[in-house]
């Protein structure tokens, strides 16, 4: 069973209207209500490839009833702490003319030191169960900012490895309950580093000129506890560095469409190839093939499965240094 | 108790943001969630004000549980009938910036014959109770267009007052029940009646010309059935066309914020004017305070009892024919 977990669980609104003009009243064509939150589309994605997963997080209020209610309609298993205060809910409004997306993210719930405790005490009980731990997302207003080293130290000393895929503060402070992977994509991995010096000119290097920043953060968060590092780099593919060699994926086209959830479809292929303990290449492929196949679906958590099984084997593995 | 009718009652999300920009993810700094749909806001209003209220209609689904909940947690006495088909929900984006409301309106559910024969029987039972009857809003989808004539009709077998705030068809269709007051805006009246020709010249009439227009519509209105037509001019005030002759509410001052709900409180107060049996021109004297009040508040259903105080002796109320 893979665990994922979504601190900061959401009810996701989707909304298509035919040309969106703000000042104005728009007609909503079609909607899309359903749970969310970055562990929560893991599980989905997951879960639509018929692997046995479970959701766990914390949740409150009418909206944290919602996000439980979906997750039950859905079929996707889940054993989330109660929260006092209410969990949020965003909104993506789709401009079907302009082809453009404009998100509504509300503030998240905060939390008690007490709500805290009382999930790394599940936490712990659910782990000796699942095979690989995925931590996605943001903290919630007043969570300790240890919160995703604890989780990861206590699946370690199960010996489960654990995927973070979060940014800033939460990912620095989450190396040190040394992760197996971490997967920023390229802003996050920026934006995490910012005092970080320029790489060193290359010179023998095989990793292109443009990845050498990437390549250099990369090791950096390694060198702090990451076991490995995927850097996600959108229709770029993927730079893997990991403790057997610098690796690249590279899709053959460009999929158009939303990418919205396509990172945590990507999380879930990783976390797949953890499971079953795939080689990194493999690994990486099918990855990268479900960050694309989710590219081509409408909403967050889902992916087109004939995008899938289409580009997977035409996605190009390089080893890269 | 004055009994509100909602056909198309809805959950209104309301978001406030520093600063509205389409295409890009937006911060919502604060949120608001009430049950609301014209109707609904005008038994909030009438609540707030302490008078005695049952609101009613149809709700459906998980966001007709949402409603229900919100008027039991605000203490509004509610008898809707339930409807299989999900009842919608509307977001209204606040830019504090550039001082202006974008609006997301989900389409409302559809309805069948069954649900609608239900909802009737169930009226028949509640307006024996009632003082007054109003009647708000949009029709579900596939609902006769008969239904507001039918909700009249049965209200004026039992001798209870019956308000009318409809557009377009659903106004024109619900004469046919011989409303005490219908109240469209200005530009409701003119989509009403779009091949009424020009009104006679004025020669004699005390109405200024720019009045004319409404005048001539609002007396179409009337020979169809309507026993009198108030009609909201915004920061114009009323004009009101009744059997006992033509009066004007004009407001002393411009009051500033948010129109959304305006329409409803000035409702509440022709309704609270019928309850109590006061003239016409003490009804039209509140119905436009808390019209103006309902501006300065943030939220539909709310008024500001401030302005709502000192405005109300300042409208001036005039004689126009």
């Amino acid at each position: 069973m893979i665990l994922t977990v979504t601190l900061n669980a959401a009810m996701d609104v989707t909304y298509w209207v035919d040309s969106f003009t703000s000042g104005e009243m728009n007609r909503v064509r079609r909607v899309v209500r359903q749970a969310g939150g970055k562990g929560v589309n893991v599980a989905r994605v997951l879960h639509g490839l018929g692997h046995e997963v479970l959701a766990t997080g914390l949740a409150g209020g009418t909206t944290g009833n919602l996000i439980l209610a979906d997750l039950a309609a859905a079929g996707i298993p889940a054993d989330f702490t109660a929260i006092a205060a209410e969990s949020r809910s965003t909104t993506v409004v789709h401009d079907l003319a302009a082809q453009e997306a404009t998100l509504l993210n509300e503030p998240g719930p905060a939390v008690t030191p007490q709500e805290c405790a009382a999930f790394l005490e599940r936490f712990g009980e659910l782990v000796g169960r699942a095979s690989v731990v995925v931590v996605s997302g943001s903290l919630p207003a007043d969570a300790p900012s240890t919160m995703y080293a604890d989780i990861s130290g206590l699946a370690a000393k199960r010996g489960v490895p654990v995927i973070v895929d979060a940014d800033g503060a939460t990912l620095l402070h989450s190396l040190g309950g040394a992760p197996t992977i971490v997967k920023p994509n390229a802003s996050e991995l920026a934006g995490a580093l910012p005092e970080l010096p320029d790489p060193p000119s290359p010179t023998s290097s095989r990793v292109p000129a443009d990845l050498l920043g990437h390549l250099h953060r990369a090791e950096h968060l390694r060198d702090r506890g990451a076991g490995s590092v995927v850097v996600s780099l959108g229709a770029e593919g993927l730079l893997a560095v990991t403790g057997e060699g610098v690796l690249r994926a590279r899709l053959p086209y460009r999929v158009e469409g939303n990418a919205t959830g396509a990172g945590d479809a990507l999380v879930a292929g990783l976390a797949l190839g953890l499971a079953e303990g795939t080689a990194w290449p493999e690994r990486l492929r099918r990855a990268a093939a479900l960050g694309a196949a989710a590219v081509a679906a409408p909403v967050a958590g889902g992916f087109d499965e004939a995008v899938y099984a289409e580009i997977s084997p035409e996605i190009v593995i390089e080893g890269a240094s």
